[in-house]
């Protein structure tokens, strides 16, 4: 057994205390697995006075100078999140020499290749399987198992609170304000629930897992992002008549032009292995050119399902220090365009009330097909004859997206269009 | 980028030539990410005179004399099965310093902890991703990711064949031989699918599997088998009308006196996870002490699945030739005692044709009682009413495998019971 590992840690919210518990309460497990004791020298705070009792931490190991305590370590644990001073405290302990663990998507997402490059010229190692998708092991499988064949579709619920007030909505009809209010309640969202609603934290992930999948840079800002806010029980419901669910779904994308990635919620079909992910859990699916498909499912969040994740890092990072090499760098080398929204294929599905009068439908079809756009499957729905109106629900076949747009923009147009009630992307179907 | 790596490949059925045609096809890509180039040197093949044109190999670079070709290599990817030659070969590739690959589930499953000494004496890489689940990225995550957390139970559907055919039935209501026929005519089953069916593949994947998970030595001689050939019809719509379907498990299971390891047709929840895994698709499902639950799915047999499994070992194995550094040694410093089957907690649906008379479900209900065995639900099914017999369909609460032999012993006495028509375990409920 080497000497002892240096672990510094820094935040030590729930995810911390997990981890910090388990290095207590494993220790002999996972020296064993490491082949050398992970010792804990120190946990960086805001506030050294306020009692951390489940972290099972002594309290002199507390300090608020992180700067000195990366400075220390062999292996630092950044679990603050947040731009700064995270960014920071990672710059100088890779500048020490120290390989890092990090959880911080949103750091990762809008400036991933700065703490990549610094790590490469220090030679250590910078992991973040807790990033995306919590506990699954994801990234690891992309970075190495499958790094011998080429990643072409990614499709990931990421984020566990919109997965848990969407199907909550598909599952007992209620609407959404209701929902997300009760999944405060029971700690699913934030109090200020807006990165999740809003799809940014999906959005950050996306960037990372484009990245990974495709073997280029892609940052947050090049990620194409729609929240859930403007969902309704009627979308929920028009999806279930079509066989349909809606789920928040992060989509990365390999064509021939380039990469793509975005987030939007999307309608997927029942039958696809996506739709029965329930509650707040997390699954990726991926489309590769030699395995086929592939689905990791698990959960997203949550300390001790995070820590698992981070350990798992923590166990790897200090296997390098102890018998050499480092786990994979950032691998860039494809250099790939990433292709605006308005260039991805996409599909819709087009929700719109219309005057219940002669002909409409033709000049509804002569629209779609103005723009090159075909309809892959057209219903009437039920007649609100008090108004003299007919809803009219279509699903179109796969076109770029800037094609849909003008489409519904010159439907709104139309003299027999009441309303363009929803337009929402439709996948794997 | 570092000088060309010498790879010499064993075999070339389908596999080998994906990997192959791959190591032409995604050549540039491949260097990109293992920092060097992947150079064929050579193919052991038994005739060297058969046309293999799908492999892309020029005709130069097979060899009958495969002991030459992993003394010169290296990267040495064995792909033949079988006990031998192909352990001569990797335990003489490994003496050579060579990194070795392989699918072979049976000799790692039969003999694995003698490869794995002699890789950590001469300090080389043995991966074998591809001998488990074939494309699905399971055997690192468990060896990697999850090195920081402790994985207490392994379900999982790891043989394609049995799947597709219980999957068919349980769809279609057919009867087993009638699948199974179409099975090999669609080439889906081997023509001699003993090893398939009898559950023996699926048993050597488990020792793997349980080996892994628990840091511990788990040989297939360990693990106990049961094939799917008693699965009937009548079983299947059991199954359903308790909103079951039935699958044949892999399940190892970690506990408070050591591990268990077993292959056996097993009654699943339709709810669960695993239920939805149709045709020949493979799944893994873990729950361990950190993360819970987390399933890994995909293709786990055919060409490119098993060749983008093979390659990642390949990518990896090269990019520790690079940079230095190693994979993950086997991990058995658990030492943990393997548990026969009696001793293993299980529970089972049980189905009676009992005579149809007084006092029949207290005279069976005792039987449960007097081997400590709780019956969870019991449903009488429809009476035979011509022969004045009623059927018992009885599920019970997890007890010791040996009460439950036992107890079915003990049924088939009873003058009431005409016949215990079927036996099988229950999982996940």
């Amino acid at each position: 057994m080497a000497k002892p590992l240096r672990v510094a840690l820094l935040g030590c919210g729930v995810v911390g205390s997990a981890v910090a518990r388990q290095l207590t309460d494993d220790a002999a497990d996972l020296a064993a697995r490491v082949g050398a004791p992970l010792e804990l020298i120190g946990v960086a705070v805001r506030d050294v006075t306020k009692p951390r009792p489940e972290s099972g931490v002594p309290p002199e190991l507390f300090t608020t100078d992180a700067e000195s305590l990366v400075s220390n370590a062999d292996l630092v644990v950044e679990l603050m999140g947040g731009l700064e001073p995270a960014r920071t405290l990672l710059l100088r302990a890779i500048e020490h020499g120290a390989a890092v663990i990090t959880a911080n998507k949103a750091l990762l997402g809008a400036d991933g290749p700065r703490l990549y490059a610094a790590a490469d010229a220090r030679n250590v190692d910078l992991s973040f399987e807790a990033s995306v998708a919590g506990a699954i092991p994801l990234l690891r499988p992309l970075r190495e198992s499958l790094a011998g064949d080429d990643v072409q579709r990614v499709m990931g619920i990421v984020n566990g609170t919109t997965n848990y007030i969407l199907d909550k909505m598909d599952r007992t009809g209620a609407a959404l304000p209701d929902v997300l209010a009760e999944a405060q309640e029971l700690g699913y969202a934030e109090a200020d629930p807006t990165a999740d609603v809003e799809g940014h934290d999906a959005q950050a992930k996306a960037a990372i897992l484009a990245s990974l999948a495709f073997h280029t840079r892609v940052s947050s800002d090049d990620v194409h992002c729609e929240g859930i806010m403007g969902i309704t029980d009627a979308d929920i419901r028009d999806a279930r008549k079509i066989g349909c669910v809606v789920k928040l779904l992060a989509i990365c994308e390999r064509t021939p032009d380039g990469v793509s990635a975005r987030v939007h919620p999307t309608l997927v079909p029942r039958s696809h292995p996506l739709a029965s992910v329930h509650d707040a859990f997390n699954a990726v699916f991926l489309e590769t050119a030699l395995a086929g498909e592939l689905m990791f499912y698990g959960k997203g969040a949550g300390a001790a399902p995070t820590a698992s994740a981070v350990l798992g890092d923590l166990v790897q990072a200090g296997r390098h220090r102890v018998v050499g090499g480092h786990g994979p760098r950032e691998s860039a080398y494809a250099e790939l365009p990433v292709l605006p929204i308005a260039r991805t294929q996409t599909s819709y599905f087009i929700r719109l009330d219309v005057l219940d009068r002669p002909g409409v439908l033709a000049r509804v079809a002569n629209v779609f097909g103005a723009h090159d756009v075909s309809i892959e499957s057209m219903r009437q729905g039920v007649r609100r004859s008090e108004e003299g109106l007919a809803i009219l629900q279509l699903v179109t076949n796969q076109a770029a997206d800037e094609s849909l747009v003008a489409t519904v923009e010159e439907l709104r147009k139309l003299d027999d269009v009441h309303e363009v009630s929803s337009v929402l992307r439709v996948e794997g179907m």
